[in-house]
């Protein structure tokens, strides 16, 4: 157990108190199983209400979940999907995406976890050709992996590119509150708007307990979704209680709260490290991760009392996550740590 | 939205109060995700106890989830599963086991839902043939779909028949705990100790908000399962609110608590209408669920008001399942409603 | 090696001489692989002929590989396939259906091994239900694996039923030309003309060396189909020698001399044993297959000379294959092994 | 139809007149079917002894075939694949190794085709961590798609390092006779005792008509081989005819015979224009291939005379391959033809 407040994870951190309240409001009588009850449906008009009416929100347990079951719902195992290098679909899913949608996925190589047409291009080929798998879907991350964040006009592009190529575009937004507020838009501005077929809607990093969603944005893509996310065993029996967190997640917008905060504690701690000259940050600090190559020997030390993940050990590269309830004492404790560290005062 | 408590289904009833509570505690604070925390390695070790210390298990999100991860766990998709035709794994899982695992699944007409030696040994043929899908796992159901349960030693015959042939033995026990309460036994003597080597083992149907579990009786059984459940989408990030229901379940007995309450209001229920001329009970009432036929006029208005599921609409057989919160009331008012609709007085 | 020929199979026959003269005809010269040479595209057109002109077809190795490949067509994972608990697709496939389809298949009892309305009706059930695996698709053998054989009524009837729910109808002919001469009837009249949507249309069993084919009666099943071929691992590249097969099978129509004088050795084996005290027959002799009970300690004597098959060993009941190139003789010398055995002048 | 030879592909080659005489040869009366015969059981026996005596091998239809049940032999879906981006099992199998196994694929960019430690360690990471495919296999073609070959020592340090990290290293040898002739070395020289543990041994590409093969170096990986063939669909009936071709192609070292002469015509053509200024020969021509890049308006007109295919469109790098009945007048002609078009006679 941690005893204080690291910066490893956005899921290390728990769950808002506006969730469990909600949580305990819902729990009372028989409700049918499913997502057949109210509560669910109320909720799923909310989602869709959030982003520009004319989608079709499921809910699911797990964000990669969410994106398998993206993948499933687009491509059959003849196609291939395109991803950066870093996508959690290529680095952290354990290979669920090829276990279950059985379709080959092709790495970009990006610095910044971002794509581009440019970096896609190489994949797009062979089309009508039977010994190829055929492009189907491009999957990017909003954020990235490493914190970084496209414009509408980046995903403006991209979405442009699969279409020309009869391909899907879809966006893995496990953080996708701490992009909006980065952006400063709506959540449609950046997803339907701009041309993303599927999302990947998460909550679970930004205080809730575990509830996610898979957002389509066009509807012959949920044509037998019902029954995949059944076979892919991301249907909860008592959904009610995962309807309610997305009922707090709206309420009184506590994911602008949540996402805001985080974010601001990520900029926070960006602003007291930048100019230490021992360390390098390596990423634009652009929603709530902090991206950082430290000297070797202070990593262990440093981790000791705060958890972090390393991100790349050949280099000495580390990521600092901030959370919604990551609070200044912890940035100031953290840094100052972190400078003790690097003067030589404590090891 | 149903109104009052009906007789749908264990999973429409909500969650008992202790797990709320506990949800509640281990909220605060940062813990590492995805099962490293205190709280699931206390859990983990309080389920190991109550089934009997040498067991493996691991928590996960629904039953088909746990039953499709037990299937894959103990085979690859050379083999073949033996089953029940009213089993889960073949009825009410749209094909999870099939599509995850690979396996044949082959089925068994049953008139109570138990399986049997005799009726088991139809499919174990095609020993070494490569053309043969290879017989690797019998699965049963305790208590069953159709709410029989099956003694110790019809356990241990069919776990004898299974490592007989070099094959493992699956209990689906998403309602384990109504089964134990009507044994009156500990878990692990009719589980582990009658030669059970995998365990779904269910909490969500008896109190439960999300929270199930793989408990393995065999080490060798785990060498790849945590790639598994991360593969299938099956691991929670943050894992420690599912410990937290386990906890509530175990503390105070709160699994025997709710268990014991369903049955004996099943039993009630049973009391109430078995001698009534115009139905019919089709199946012995051994857990919380009666089955009985029906007059085909009287279904609907019945369910209007106390919201069930049909088993077999062939021959007008309904499922009335109990549950934690079930009262007493519940019973009296159904039952009289029930009888006011078979009297005519009501249509 | 068998010294002489027996009636273990009729893949257990060599290659008509007609099949190797077009090998050796279309062995020069280079040609474009995996059938985009002229050599192949002339015997899809010759097939298409023999098929009423409006059907796909496509060559491959294997019927396993036909079964599979039909399956996979017409069907994704969330769906159900109905067939004979002899059907190949269940009984000899090693599991590659629900493999490589990701479906679950429900099996039926039957006598003879023939489906009809009634019995797959039973299967017909939770459509629109996500728990359950949605039917889409009806399989029948033609012949059956019992050696029975549907008329065109009854392929209608069962075609009737599958259109009725949305579903296709697959037959797995194997031994189509047993049939068509059986039904003495042209390919399409019971195929395409009776509502076959799908065939595995076979050829080794009858003479050839290693060419079956899939055959579409509906176009929006193959839309994707050569990428399913390749990523099946059935797409020939020197696929030329697969269609000089096919070529030979229609030329003069060897399929028909064939299979003809198959079922008439099956017949003429029959006449002779039919009347045989000792023995039972256990089905009707439709095709090239004798069903036999015999007395079981003549089984392993009788084998000795000429190799078969047990069909059921519970009730000691074995398979007779006729071929393509048994003779009178082979009869002969086998009824009388047969006779001197139950007789007891040899042992 | 090709009216001439090409250089398109050593599969748009026809078949050595020695494999059709050995096709005609075992055409003769009954053998048990799927390789129970004595043909297959001499043929197998023959390989083992071509590739050191302790190995066991199994014959299957298709290059892609062996590929794929190679990987499904050695791994299973939680695991993930290391090869070079012009592999084979990466670009040409329509993603048949993920359908069929469920790996991730890793795929390193190479020049010449050629792994070696340093491009694999990339991906030999997250070891023991669950969200991390876990790598279980190194696959190398050998030749690779380049026409380039690996030296004993290259594949001995990529054995090692697989072997360091408990992987298993494959080889792709759909044209291995042409790297032995290249070599100079027998199969077992850089294969088994380099410590390739599983081979794809190809024969299609070299004058046979459907015949390859897997070969396994460790026993324990072949446990459930017979299984996975059937179930992959690539276990032929009429076995013997598969088992002749290999018969045929190590009588009097047909295999040698042809791969000599294949390699010799590259040479030929390779010297022929290798001086040329306006092309550019992009590799080493080791094996029976050469890749140039051609000015892009001479490209078609050549193509017209001499069938080739495309290698890389966006640099006019085209591929030419030669075949066991490549003659010097087949070159002669093409290098002709070429140096007409660059010299602007013709067009």
């Amino acid at each position: 157990m941690i005893a204080k407040r690291g910066f490893a994870s956005d899921n290390n951190s728990g769950v808002s108190e506006e969730v469990i309240a909600k949580i305990i409001e819902v729990n009372k009588g028989h409700v049918v199983g499913y997502g057949g009850d109210d509560y669910t449906g109320k909720v799923i008009e909310l989602i869709r209400q959030k982003f520009g009416g004319e989608c079709w929100p499921y809910l699911v347990f797990t964000g990669t979940g969410a994106n398998v079951l993206s993948i499933s719902a687009a491509t059959n195992s003849i196609n291939s999907v395109v991803c950066a290098e870093t996508a959690h679909i290529q680095e952290d899913e354990c290979g669920a995406p090829e276990k279950f949608s059985g379709c080959k996925l092709l790495s970009v190589e990006t610095e910044d976890g971002k794509l581009n047409p440019e970096l896609i291009t190489k994949h797009l080929v062979g089309f009508d050709f039977e010994h190829h798998s055929q492009p189907k879907l491009i999957s990017i991350s909003q954020p990235t992996e490493m914190g970084t964040i496209y414009t509408v006009q980046e995903i403006k592009n991209i979405a442009n590119l699969a279409h020309k190529h009869n391909m899907f575009l879809h966006v893995d937004g496990a953080r996708l509150a701490n992009a909006a507020v980065e952006l400063n838009l709506p959540f449609e501005a950046f997803t339907k708007d701009a041309g993303v077929d599927i999302l990947s809607f998460g909550g679970t990093k930004n205080g809730l307990m575990s509830a996610e969603s898979v957002i389509f944005f066009r509807k012959e893509l949920t044509l037998s979704f019902k029954y995949i996310r059944k076979q892919a065993m991301q249907l909860a029996s008592k959904m009610r209680y995962m309807a309610a967190q997305f009922d707090a997640y709206f309420e009184n917008d506590l994911w602008k709260k949540n996402a805001s905060h985080a974010n601001k504690m990520a900029g926070l701690l960006y602003e007291k490290v930048k100019d230490i000259p021992q360390i390098k940050i390596t990423q634009k600090v652009e929603a709530n991760g902090v991206f950082v190559i430290l000297p070797k020997e202070i990593i262990e030390p440093l981790r000791n009392e705060y958890f972090f993940y390393d991100w790349n050990t050949a280099r000495n590269e580390v990521r600092w996550m901030c959370s919604f309830d990551t609070t200044e004492e912890d940035i100031e404790g953290f840094v100052k740590k972190l400078k003790d560290l690097l003067n030589g005062k404590i090891k």
